[in-house]
């Protein structure tokens, strides 16, 4: 059978299909329509790609990303930023939820995944000897763990409260709320949720 | 306020979100996973967009996509087709969709479009003259207008079919049947679909 489309095109297709939650038809689509934009859209997107994994690092301390030259994330040598006060995240990215709120002033520390044996990865893959000596060095009075509300980032959640406690670390250590999202209503929300709302109920 | 994302990064998450419906969340998602991925992916798909717009070019018949160094395309040369009968598509993804039925043996003709005022595209952009010219030196015997079942699709179409009546060639021509797709109950089928379900019943 002839070739229906040129190589270049379906070599772009393919490279696409490897990106999380694109199948075919998404892939032909953002090909297509890179072929079509003007060249300037394409060859930038191509160099920014190019230019990706030598563009970031990672800060020793926090373990967030930061600029190639960066010795520290600059959310945590900030002058306005609280480095007793430290927020457990799983991904990087959740920083950028997190700073989008604009109401957390304290600084950050990514374990770089949660614990799941599914998955393979176990307690020694993920920052923690490195969050337990920074919370002694730092004197660290107050720890949220703010890992995902799944069953992994629970229970990574419960694996770190234990840590910190088995190494007698005296610091305050706090789980973000869960309970019913703004906007929806209660008869849409799952039992779970509910239930989370109901036990963390608060006083008016 | 303090950088919360390394420039590389944020440069492309801005690029993936040039891509149609590619918001910021899913933006986010790619360039992380190429982040995290091995560095050969992100690089494989960098040279691939990169190469994208000087490896394809447009065969000067058929108006489909080709490969550079070659004149016509072989869905137009191979010896097995049928040149007497054109299939008439917006555009070039559409010749994939059909050929992956496997059914049709003629040869395609690349509309780049449809008429559409409201997007500024008249029929003066369209490879509608050479779609007559081409009619006229290949003696074509059937014509299948394939555009899209869209109010742009059925204009166009109509347009198309004019001007092969005006201009006195005499070839049959047809458009894709529409009707009740399969899969698909007749109580979720909406109005107009049914119209043309009835209007088109065949005769067993």
């Amino acid at each position: 059978m002839a070739q229906i489309l040129p190589q270049a095109l379906l070599d772009a297709i393919e490279e696409f299909g490897q990106l999380p939650g694109v199948g075919a038809r998404t892939s032909e689509r953002y090909a297509y329509y890179l072929l079509r934009h003007n060249a300037k859209t394409a060859r930038q997107l191509a160099s920014a790609i190019d230019s990706l994994q030598d563009g970031v690092q990672v800060c020793p301390k926090t373990f967030a990303l930061i600029n190639p030259g960066e010795d520290v994330s600059p959310l945590y040598t900030d002058a306005d930023r609280d480095q007793q006060t430290v927020c457990i995240v799983e991904e990087p990215l959740d920083i950028v939820a997190l700073e989008r709120t604009g109401q957390f002033r304290g600084t950050y520390h990514v374990l770089g995944g949660v614990i799941s044996p599914i998955d393979g990865v176990g307690p020694e893959q993920l920052h923690i000897p490195e969050l337990l000596e920074r919370l002694k060095n730092d004197k660290v009075s107050e720890v949220i763990i703010a890992t995902n509300a799944s069953v992994e980032g629970e229970s990574t959640a419960l694996f770190i409260q234990r840590q910190i406690t088995d190494a007698g670390i005296d610091t305050q250590i706090s789980r973000l709320a869960r309970g019913i999202p703004v906007g929806v209503d209660l008869e849409y929300a799952d039992q779970i949720t509910l239930t989370h709302a109901l036990e963390g109920r608060r006083k008016l």
